[in-house]
Formats: C-alpha cells, structure tokens, sequence
C-alpha cells in the first residue's frame, strides 16, 4: 500500500529586506486559490537579508505547478532580486543512508521512516561494512557494502557515485559512517549531506570526541548535526543538544550515553530537511519551527 | 546578629583503592561518639583510586578537635598511603571576590549570601574599575579598586595580595572579572581560585566567546566555571550548563541570554567549593552531590 | 544620571486571519517614515486568528505620537476587526514588587534593573512582613509593609490600592509573596499580575507543592510563572522550567534547589511582560522571541 | 551465535542504617576473592535506612553460587535485619512487551536489544492489535496478538498469563500499551511492570495527555517512566523529562515531539530495570547511577 503525500508547493527564498514582501508574496498565493498552510519568516536586520518559507495547498491553486515556477519568477523574483527553491510535497525526496558498524542512528531513521512519520523515501543504504546488512533485509531496502578506504576512495566513490545516480537519490545522512568523504563527493551534494558529530561542535572535532572529552573532564556531552563542507566538522550547524555526565562515567559510558543523543540530533535535523525548513546562508543555518 | 555555623568535621580524602577504608574511617567516626551526617564516596575503578568525603557532626565526638588531625593522621593517613584534608565547619571560610564593570554575578552571589544561604564569609571585593563600587556599599563589604593593566600587573597584583593576606581570605571568585592573573598569583591559590567562562569550554577558549559562538553558529551556548590554572581557560571543570538559542539571536542576545547562565553555572560552583564537596585529581574534579 | 529610554511604537494585535494584514501594516508604517526594527507574527489557524507584534523607531515618523491611535484606528482596526494596543517604550512601564520573606526572587529582580537591563522603573515594594525591608534600602526604593491576613484582607488590600494608584502602578510581579490576592484585587490588574508558582504547573497546585513533590517522588522539579487570575495557580502560563533531582535530595535540597529556578523563571516572565511581548487569548500565552 | 553474558553477582539490599555495614560486606566479598566491580550505597538518614547495589565479579569466588545466598543469610541477613535480592548476571532477566498501535518505543527497545546494548532476552511481544506483527517478524521475536478490552478482560488475561509462564517472563514493559491491566495482573508481577505515562506526572493523569497539555498551555511536556501499581498512573516514578513547546505547537506537535521523548524516558527506565540499578520503598525508587 503506497503512502500518499500531500499536495503542496513549498517556497524558500531570501532577498534584500524590503517593505511587502510578504504581502506582495502571499496575496499572490491567494488570489490565485492557494491556501496557505504554513508561513515563518526571519528578517536579519543586521545584514538587510530577508527570508521566507511559505506553504500553500494547490488543491484549488489556480496555475497549474508546471507553470508556477515561470510565474513566479518573472513575477517576483527578479523584481526582488531574490534567491529561491520551489519544490512539491508530492514528490518526496530521496534519501541514501551511510552507515558503518553501528547500529542506533540507523534504526532511529528507519522506524520513523516504516512508521511513516516522515515524507521521504529511503532506497538504499551503503556501509563501508556488512555488519548492518541484516537491518537492510529487515526493512526490505538494498544494503550496497562498498569497502572504501583512504587508498581506494576514488574508485570506492565512484561506485558509490552510480548507485546514487542510479537510486535517484536527492540528500544524504551520513549515520554514524565512519569514513572522510572526498571534496569531489561533497561538491557534488552541497548542503545535501547531513552528518553527526559525537561533540558539542566547535569543541572536539575530529576523531574520538568522547575519548577527548572525558579527558578534558566536561560536565556535558553533546552531538552536534551538520552539513557536510570541505572542511571536517566545520559545515553549518543545523541542531545540537547536549546531556549532563559525572565524574562517575567512563568513556565507555559516554560512549553509551551519547548514543541516545546522537540519534535524536541527527534525527531532528533530518526532518528539518525532509520538512524543507533549513535555509542555509555564509556557513549558518536558518531552522524554522 | 552573627550567623552561626553548624559544629561538623569534613574530612575529604583520596588514596590507593582497597577493601575496608570506608569500614575503618566510619567505625573511628562512630566509636567516638561523631554522629555521620553525609557520606559520599567514589572508586576510579581504572586507576584503583577511592576518593571519600565524610561530614560528621563533633556535639558528642569524643577527641579533642585539635587533636583529631593528630589522630588520623597516625591511625590511618600513613597505614592507607592517604592524602587527605580535615576541616571545620565552624570557622567559614573567608572569601573574596573580583569582578570588573559587569554586576550580574556580583549580585547573584552576594543575595545568596546575604540571605544566608551559603556558609562563607565575603570581607573583600577588588575591582579593576570603579563601577561596581556602590554594590560593596549596598552590601557594606569592602571595595578595593586595583587599576591592574598588562604593564602594571606585577605592581598591582602586590597591592592585591597585601589585600588577600590582611583579610585574611581563603579563596578567590572571578565573577566576571576581565583580567588574566599573573603565573605567580595563580600558584599562591592552587585550586583556590574558580572563574566562569562564558561558553561550554573547550570551545571558545579567550576573548569574545558569544562573538565567536554567533560566528561558528551554534544553536547552544554555554557557561562553564572552573579551577584558575596556568594555562587560560584549561583549568579543572567544576560546572557547566547550556541554554538554547536560534537563528534570531544576535550578538547582544546571546550575551544577554547568557548572563543568567554565567551567575548560576558560578554559583553553583562556589556553592560546591564552599561545601568543600570538590575533589581535583590530575585536571578534573569530583563533584560530589 | 535618569536613564533614557528607546524612542519606539509597539503594536500588539489580533484579529481575523485573512491575506495581506502584514502588508498593509508595514506599509503604513514604512511609508510614513516609520524604521522596523521587529515583527513577529503567529497565526492560529485552526481558530483563524492572526496575531502580530511589530515595533518601529518613531524618530523618523511622519505621524505625530499623539496621533498614531487615532489615525491607525480609523484606518485599519475597524477594517480587519482588530483587537490592539498600541504603546510606546519611552514611557516605561511601572512596576510594583511583592514579597514576603525569601529574597532571591527580590534580588534577581532589583539586580536587573539596576544593572539597566529592563526599561521598567520599580517605584514600589509591598511586603506582609517587615523582614526585607533593609532591601528595599539598600535599592532605595520605597518598601511599605501591609500586614495583610485572611481577617484583614479587604482593609489591608484597600491600603495596597491606595499605594499601587499612588505611585501609578501598572503592574505587579509576585515574587515569592505567600498571600492570595482577592478576586477584587485581581479583577482590578487584569493579566497584570505575575506569579512565580514552586512547581510544574498543573502539577502541584497549592500550598507546599515541594513537599507534594517530595511525597510523589518524582524525578524533576519545576516552576511556573503565570498571570493571576481568579482561579488559585490557574492562569495563563508564561514560562516553565525544570531541574532534575534524584532520591537524595530531601524537602529542603528540592527548596534548595528550586529557588535558581524560581528567580530565573519569574524573570524571563517579567522580562517578556516589559517588552510586551505576551498577547493572551483564552487562558494561554502567545510569547514572541 | 548466542551472546554471552558476565559472570557477577548482585546484591540489592536495605536494611536500618548502622556504622560498618558496608566494610562487613565488602569484606565479605574480597576474603573470599570476589573482585568489585560496582558499589553504590545511599542513606535515607531521616528514616535511618541504608541501601546499597554491589556487583562482584564471580571469577575467582571461592563461594561456589549456589552456596552464597545460604552463606549470606546465615552470616549477614539476619545479623543486620536485611532485605536484600541476590542475582546473578549470567541468566539474563526475560522481558515481555505490551505494545498497541504506535511502533517508537518498542522499536527503541528491539534497536537496543538486537545491538546487544542490554542484558536481556526478549522472547515475548504481546498486543490487543496486530498492526505491529511485522516488527515481530522482523526481528524474529513471536508476536501474540491478545485482543483484550473492557468486557473480555479476565478471559484475555488468562491467556495473557500463560504466555508470559510458558515464556518464563521475568518483567513486562508496556510500550505504548493502550489498555489497563486489572489488578490482579498487577498483583502478580509487583515492581515488574514498567509503564510510560506521556505526561510529566502527577500533571495529567489518564487519557489523552497531551490534549490536555494543550488545553492548560503549559510550555514543557514531559514523559514519565513508572512501575505499575494498582492505581492509575501513580506508582513509583523511574525516570522523567521533559521538551519545550511554545504557543505554535498544536496537539499534532505535541504528540509527534512528545515520541521521542517516551522512547528515551521509557528506555532509560528499562535500561536501569535490567541493571538492576533501582531499589523502591514506599511509592518511591532509588535509581543508582
């Protein structure tokens, strides 16, 4: 039984701050039949920048959604020198998951994602191992193990290449996926790859955050969800939370609780993006509630 | 009317783990006639050290107080490889506090004190500004201002502890106090003196850490209080805590926001030092509850 | 040296939802000469109502301040069958404290204003007690003692009105005061009394709700700040909090405990109340960011 | 490949507070060359009752195990006039699970177990729905679908306790189970039975939670872990937490932010449960670190 989604058109935009945006914006979606489901805007006075995210339902829209776009652009965007992203509810993006050896960010996905919690289809899983193989055939979706290393990563990644290419796939979320990606893969997904880092971000990045926080002796953990960039653990942070420890807790025990906490952030962050509610701007994210 | 201050022995400790000690420590209490009022212990199981803290009430305690150190010491101090400290409630301990232009942790610490909640006694404020000076007139404490720059520091920091020495003070609060102390004043109050930082160390170590959090786009800031060492920002943590922040948030909100998190991340720290309930080993404390 | 304060209109709105409000507002606000430095908007739409909060420098404002009521009204609030106020910041707010005995929640407040971080002015304290009243001088703000009881109610709360209209009052803040307002006093301040209640409301309505939490053994304990209204600790919730305890913390550790809580609850009320950034409807709380 | 469990022993145990009960049971445990691997101890000073959890590990006791519940009664139990479980780590407890509709927490749970996270066996879900029997079948776990309500519940029950015999079920967890178990269900597993209630209690007993939540506009939900007694919704609390909401959260919100948060409560709960890391008196539980 195939799940339905809705039928809604999505805009993101931002441009220079100006009087009547909104309204110029909105009365455009209603005067044309839309009916606005959802509006949050954010005005950066600082920096004049004003952003927007409106949903509307096109049940009753009047122009048909394969002319909005040219509507809209020769409408609006020019004149407000704006930078935008139209997109459609009824097309859910395609998500790859990349997952190595553990186990709980994976699962966290895939039952939100069978409980149907989430507009989003998710075809295909690749691991640089086949431990989690088994999650694949539990949950009836292809587990491709590509064994990359530093030595083979640009063979690895081309094989990694074909099966995104193949699957149709629109954003990645690295799971707990223990490998460096390449410049080249991440140019090829800017800001459609989600990682996350086992640290309060900017605060032990790189390997073994847990190890590096229980020697430095904090009093919190925390994970941290971010696009990927070229530079390691320095891309936009899209959410992070953090839990209390003692001097009572071993790394393993930072490692133990830490799960629980990479799991939620990553999971919250991957529905901001699935939700279409993440703007991205210098090396920041806009999240609207 | 002077407050006055509960009858109890402290005995805080830390020596090679082995079966008995806490059996040994609390018989000699009991024996005695001490009646045990808390008892906290921990064992780092991986470098085989148990650390106690044991508060027992001397109404009825048989030894002489000024000669239970002598006591311990000969029973038990050599036979367990202890190091230890034996306190007393009764006589507070004498603390003074530095800050600069900003009040909000001044205040915080000394309505706690004035309300009694806290067993210290707060004889002394130096400043590097004047600013502050009404506050020590509100509260009727002494206010030095020490004008310390870079170039004066060895002259100043003299004034400072010719201060320190005459009233007499036991530990040192930088509560917001912009300056760095010299090596030398540092190594006269080993773990004597706690400092609050305003971000979750170690990320944002030094100068400006909102300006730095707004730049790196955190979606939490932090507060951490600390043991003063050698190194900036790298002493021992006592306490730190988060608040949650947005895209909305400027520069000025996050410092806003984060004043509240300052003076109570630095109280709860002076609470614990002050209940002498914090134990350091290498660069980390025990925080016992 | 008299504080000055910021030069602004705020407009606090509600109304029928339909397209272009904000556009129609920011328009008559920028093209006469009007800067926005905020605007929030929320809209229920399940109920249909659009609620708004914008803020504007009136420096540059071509319509004279006397004016903007009238001219606004004509224009615009009958039109959308509009429920507002307007206000404008260089006239503060004035604000009466309430206190019994305990100081912390006095304190938190008194140290914020006169640290300058509320555009508010405190002309009054009222107490049932005398003990504070040494705070009252250390701020030098007039601190008037009504001993009021459940038999002198009418006659004591007639003395309260009498200063409250004296020093023109325009709301109160309760913090920590241990009596219940009349439901005349009550209906005089509507949603111009704010409460600080010792627990997570609805839990533990009522006198004692720390030992009630002590009793039920629950694992966190909260505060709640609300507006008074006629029902005991049943008006509408601004802001809660929470901190997390564990079976060891007896009645006096979860008092202990919660009065960080309590004055940093009560003061992001207050603060939010000062920025007149709540709108009530029903007997729940829009509060913007 | 079957997992393999440790080989320690743990001893629960309460008993009237008195000097040196720690050191004879330490001692106990070391001159019969059992290695510690945990102890954690608490005294409820107010009622003169000490608790205490010590985990040994069983390697090289000279006891055989079969033997040490008899060793220590004779020599311990009666002598101190202690309650006390003695368990051991290697024959895994066997948990049941209670589920309905909703799949968030007993997918938390199988995530964990089939990870190898806990010590546990899960041999057992039982449901009034068979909406969630392929989650049974992928994680090869037998599902039993019990369609108890109001009219059939003692007939289903009875079905109920045979399975749970003749799977040799040692605790249930009700994962989102929708139907209240009768009193003698309850009577025959007391402290066996972990519930999550979707509401921080005492607030919001009973159904629908979260409307109400919504009705009272609170700003935090919670989620509250418990064992079941035979009044609804009140029995030990083993663990809270809570999430802010703001004025923008509709029920829909409430209950899809409000999952997370049961899964996490629920399974730390569960989690602490196998450790055998609580203890309860009265209506009340210690839940050792």
């Amino acid at each position: 039984m195939a799940k339905t989604y809705p039928n809604n058109a999505v805009l993101l935009m931002h441009c220079p701050d100006q009087p009547g945006i909104i309204a110029v914006i909105t009365e455009f979606i209603n005067t044309n039949g839309g009916n606005i489901l959802y509006l949050d805007q954010y005005v950066d006075r600082v920096n004049g920048i004003f952003y927007m995210r409106v949903e509307w339902d096109l049940e009753n829209f009047s122009i048909p959604r394969e002319k909005i776009n040219e509507f809209f652009n020769t409408l609006y965007a020019q004149r407000f020198d704006m930078d935008y992203k139209l997109k459609f509810t009824d097309k859910p993006q395609r998500m790859a998951l990349f997952v190595s050896r553990m186990s709980h960010c994976l699962y966290d996905i895939l039952a939100r994602y069978i409980a149907g919690d989430w507009d989003v289809e998710i075809p295909l899983i690749i691991s640089n191992h086949d431990d989690l193989a088994n999650v694949g055939r539990q949950f009836n979706i292809p587990f491709e193990v590509i064994p990359v290393n530093k030595v083979n990563k640009v063979e690895m990644e081309a094989k990694e290449f074909e099966l995104l290419d193949r699957y149709n796939i629109d954003f990645i979320v690295l799971a707990r996926y223990m490998q460096v990606l390449s410049e080249d893969f991440i140019s090829r997904y800017p800001h459609k790859i989600i990682n996350i880092h086992h640290s309060f971000l900017p605060a032990f990045v790189g390997a073994k955050p847990y190890h590096a926080a229980f020697e430095r002796g904090v009093k919190l953990i925390g994970a941290t969800s971010h696009y990927v960039t070229a530079e390691l653990d320095a891309g936009p942070i899209i959410e992070q939370d953090i839990v209390r420890i003692t001097h009572k807790d071993s790394v393993a025990d930072l490692i133990h609780k830490g799960r629980d906490l990479e799991k939620i952030v990553l999971s919250r962050a991957v529905e901001k993006h699935i939700q279409r509610k993440i703007l991205t701007y210098k090396n920041k994210t806009i999240v609207f509630s």
